[in-house]
């Protein structure tokens, strides 16, 4: 019987490779996996336990479709902890993690046919979500001359070229890292309001930033101008499986979101929920700071060791916990592209890490992703392993 | 700045009530809530201990895109336990609730225009899901005459009339309680399949039945003509916030469901999915049954005072724990339809329950629906308030 256009979603290449790392992991190798987008430590104690005592006594039936308020108002007053901004609990919506959170605002803010333009590299479940609600993806061609992040120009371009509806920007950005300065997402936030494009700014990996080049800076001040923020507690809580985000929404955003989420989604996870209120006390922020504080140990010691890798370039590593590699000076002898130099990394040197072909179908094959999420000592030890497997080649 | 079109979905009635109802109760009022469409006991102990187990020692991180597999194999087991059916656990994709499994099915099977018939009364969200993701909904006028169910000739009707691409049939149904005989599923099954048309089975009400006349049968076991069932741990295990539910798919749409979940969802939550595991043990069941046991006393409690009540024709409440009632008697007194009916009940006797609008657009200004999940005692003290109340209308 008929399967739907829409679910031709290209095969993640990543998926080889976790699939070929958990055969060699069965048959008794010792594997370090640099492929996973999450945290190696789970969610802080004071969470868990929060989580502990609600299972005693709570009903954990549905919640509001936005949310509870109590954990609404934690995210709103987030906002003026950490930007400065006052953020009416009114605009937030707790979402099924990020993921929910991306589904509920390109639905709410484009059509069947809309033109969404997105960064090349970027993560592809934006790509593959857009296409599966018929929005029509343009995509960005970034480098390293603005931080792999789009810019004025390149919207004007795409604009002037077919039309545009919207435009998603992550900073810091997955697979790069890299983030936009403050100065290019006000330009990007004013050009969006005048031209009617909604911005759609990706934030899950806010407070997981190092650089002291690039200021971190929220959308979260530019609801007014129709800019929606979406954000997560998997990436700085580490609390990946347990499908928390959320968004904060422009005024005219906030009726819609509501009625497609009562629709799409009933509610998110009421344990999650009520237990990630606890992640916005001092010992929640202070597990996350911990886990960040590993994150750039494991990336100055990474850094360090760019030269002795051969990745050249590798994208600016200002955020998120991922080094974006090229590899094309190994390529001739490993007689293929990157995917083909991930799978005999693995076979050789059982390190798995992610072939830049997800991220990028263009220029993909000349990069891969390292996350240095893991423990520093498995993230070291993989390194050793990458450079002395590239001796052999 | 723009909204999307397919944003604009009609707000439920409901919400007005509930919104009247919490304001009453805050201002002191003992209000009785037969609105909900859930269970009134929450998850069972041994699912809660399981789940506070993991806490303290799981990672809880993502999990496979179509669920854990220790839990696609207990559902599969379930098929085995329940229907006599074998299910390849392959088959199975474990979703963030029926709500994620619907998106999924959807997706998979449906592209932007198809057609896709359901009967009219019906869960409102069915339609609201399509409409966003750019399907047409072809609507059934349903009646007593076939259980509120639709029939083959309905179906013949709609196909010859604009054409079909899928149906989705909800057995026991929501707002009326009937079900579908296994003898007209049959019907239906072979009759999709030999059109072409993609059946989804909604079962979510499974396990909640009352009937001696029409045995529950499960489309699982139409699999290879086509068919996708839709089930939940929401319903039966009373686990509505642990937001849990699962899809049984035909082989050509598992590859389509697994990539399309690895990009709109990522994994369904963790924690829920591990504890879940324990619904299926003779703890999980028994709970399960015990509350199976008081909606059906307060389901037999209802019948016998629906004289009483004055309300018919009443739909036959097969499964479920609804009473789906025409109230036509009463709206000439009331000066209004049955929203009004609802607001006037509320405001003068304390009960809220829903109106038919939400469900049925043509017809269900006559009807109401009162749900009966709540305690068999909150159960017939509404009822005693509403056949008093309508005495004094």
């Amino acid at each position: 019987m008929k399967v739907s256009r829409r679910s031709h979603v290209p095969p993640f290449a990543v998926m080889q490779v976790l699939a070929a790392a958990n055969e060699r992991r069965a048959a008794g190798n010792d594997v370090l996996n640099l492929c996973a987008g999450e945290p190696s430590t789970g969610a802080s104690d004071v969470v868990r336990e929060r989580a502990a005592e609600l299972l005693r006594h709570a009903d954990l039936g549905y919640t509001e479709a936005m949310g509870v308020p109590a954990l609404r108002a934690e995210i709103a007053g987030h906002y003026r902890r950490w930007y400065d901004v006052d953020v009416d609990p009114a605009r937030v919506a707790v979402t099924t993690g990020s993921s929910g959170g991306f589904l509920l605002a390109f639905l709410a803010a484009f059509d069947v046919g809309d033109r969404v333009a997105l960064a090349r590299p970027g993560y592809p479940a934006y790509k593959n979500i857009l296409a599966a609600l018929g929005c029509e993806v343009v995509e960005l061609d970034c480098g390293p001359e603005t931080r792999y992040q789009p810019t004025v120009s390149q919207l004007m371009e795409a604009y002037y070229g077919g039309g545009l509806d919207g435009l998603v920007v992550a900073s810091p950005a997955n697979p790069t890292g890299t983030m936009i300065t403050p100065a290019e997402l006000a330009a990007v936030a004013g050009w969006c309001e005048e031209h009617d494009v909604r911005l759609i700014s990706d934030e899950i990996y806010h407070g997981i930033a190092y650089s002291d080049d690039v200021q971190q800076a929220s959308a979260a001040m530019y609801t007014d101008a129709g800019a929606v923020v979406v954000n997560s507690f998997s990436k700085y809580w580490a609390m990946t499986g347990w499908r928390l985000g959320w968004l904060v929404l422009p005024d005219e955003l906030v009726g819609p979101v509501d009625a497609l989420a009562g629709n799409v989604a009933l509610s998110p996870p009421a344990l999650a929920q009520h237990a990630g209120i606890a992640a916005f006390s001092p010992a929640g922020y202070a597990a996350a700071a911990e886990n960040v504080g590993r994150y750039a140990a494991s990336r100055a010691a990474l850094l360090d060791r760019v030269d002795e890798l051969g990745w050249r370039p590798v994208a600016p590593a200002d955020g998120a916990f991922y080094l974006y590699g090229n590899v094309s000076a190994y390529l001739d002898a490993v007689g293929g592209d990157s995917v083909a130099y991930c799978a005999r990394l693995l076979a050789e040197a059982d390190v798995a890490i992610t072939p830049g072909a997800d991220f990028d179908a263009v220029a993909g094959g000349e990069w891969v992703r390292l996350s240095f999420a893991a423990s520093p000592d498995v993230v070291a030890r993989a390194v050793d392993r990458i450079v002395a497997w590239q001796r052999t080649l």
